[in-house]
């Protein structure tokens, strides 16, 4: 390690296409001495980091005790101090709900030197692999980005009754598992059933899959619906749109919302 | 032109540094033929355009005529019939407020293959760029983001008393000019005077600018307080975060929130 002090770079690492990574963030991962990552990050995005380059995994597992996030910062500032280019890699962008903004603050506290680099956020990317668009004219005036990470019926934060009624288009991150509940907490607030909802499971990766139906299917018991995380949950007439370019054979030109159950599964076309 | 069938890239240019632009927009604004452009893409992504590429600003300006996104349409598939590699210029990402559905939307009604690129958004990244975090830990469970395009008393699609006690960071682009118009609606709508707001003109370029205040100072017509385009305006708590790395001297340490004005201009360090 040399005099100059070194810097910790909270870096995003988009939604999981190496091709959406900042040139920014591309040049770091090359650079890195250390780099300390989620479970979730890419492994094409892995590849991209120097052999001899150290990796440590801080992705906590469901159940991780609840000092996991004091345990993060402790390996950062402990990287921080025998290493020149120390990178935290993040799933899409380090400030949406990445707790980037505890590191940084963990990082300050102690006078070490950080950089903060965007990255391309799910919550906008992943509806764009699908065909949506988070913003349309005559569909929605604005987004909201919330997670899915707390029980709506136990959330003292956020006003669902003000979402319900808010006009802009509802982005869901990390709610996969609590699909059900979201569904339900917007249908006792008074949102139209009949609101288009897409699941975008695994977005931007060979495995990506929309799902799109109705909010009241979401919330119907009797449908077999299961999302895969990661999946990035859109509500609101946006997600009826397929914006997707025609390629022919395969195509899914379909509209999904006249399918007899009211679910379709699409395979998303991968152009990239 | 070859016989191969030309593609139209909808391309997000990111907040202003060329840094943030993604990989993919970096090699495809290398491989161009044709580049259809707004007006206030930085001129240091500009350069990166290959020199004998054909330039066209279609970017509008104020009081231009209703037709004129009709006119960009034309302006694109005019372009897809003559060149094969052709792209989409916008500021930010395509699908946030970039009218890139409705360009998607009139590609896709001739036939002509597009993709979309998505790009960091200022949304995200200008207030970032200014330490704030749109998400964080005990502050906020999310973020909301609008234009101030539309007159708040007179907007149809969004319910601003529902947006006033939501709960979410509110992120308002494009609103430098009604910055007193949407703080009246919020103050109106219940929002607390004391909430913190920050404006950050012109972010991640060398002209970036950080004004602090508290929502009642927007609606102030005593305070002298003009911003300028381009401006993402942040309101919430997290709007009182200041998440830069101290680099010494030259650093803003105070609290701009205790300033005798309540008012305060920060130069911010452009660490990259």
């Amino acid at each position: 390690m040399t005099d100059q002090p070194s810097t910790v770079y909270l870096v995003g690492a988009g939604p999981g296409d190496p091709n959406l990574l900042t040139v920014r963030a591309l040049r770091l991962l090359e650079a890195a001495d250390v780099v300390i990552h989620d479970r979730l990050v890419d492994k094409r995005i892995m590849d991209l980091i120097a052999p001899w380059a150290e990796r440590i995994d801080v992705g906590k597992r469901p159940g991780a005790p609840a000092d996991a996030q004091d345990r993060i910062h402790e390996v950062l500032i402990d990287a921080a101090r025998r290493a020149d280019t120390v990178i935290r890699l993040k799933g899409g962008d380090p400030f949406v709900f990445g707790r980037g903004g505890e590191e940084a603050e963990a990082l300050r506290a102690v006078g070490i030197d950080f950089e903060v680099v965007p990255g391309i956020t799910s919550a906008i990317a992943g509806p764009t692999a699908a065909g949506i668009p988070v913003t349309m004219r005559g569909h929605a005036s604005g987004f909201t980005v919330v997670t899915g990470h707390e029980d709506p019926a136990a959330d003292r934060h956020l006003d669902w009754d003000a979402l319900a009624r808010l006009g802009t288009t509802l982005v869901v991150l990390m709610g996969a598992s609590r699909v059900a509940a979201i569904a339900d907490r917007l249908l006792d607030a008074g949102m139209d059933p009949t609101t288009p909802v897409a699941a975008v499971q695994s977005a931007t990766t060979v495995a990506q899959r929309t799902l799109r139906a109705r909010l009241a299917d979401l919330a119907d018991p009797e449908l077999d619906l299961s999302i895969d995380a990661p999946a990035v949950l859109v509500i609101g007439t946006v997600a009826g749109l397929d914006l997707t370019a025609d390629h022919g054979a395969g195509n899914h030109t379909a509209d999904p919302m006249h399918d007899e159950a009211g679910l379709h599964r699409l395979v998303a076309d991968l152009t990239r």
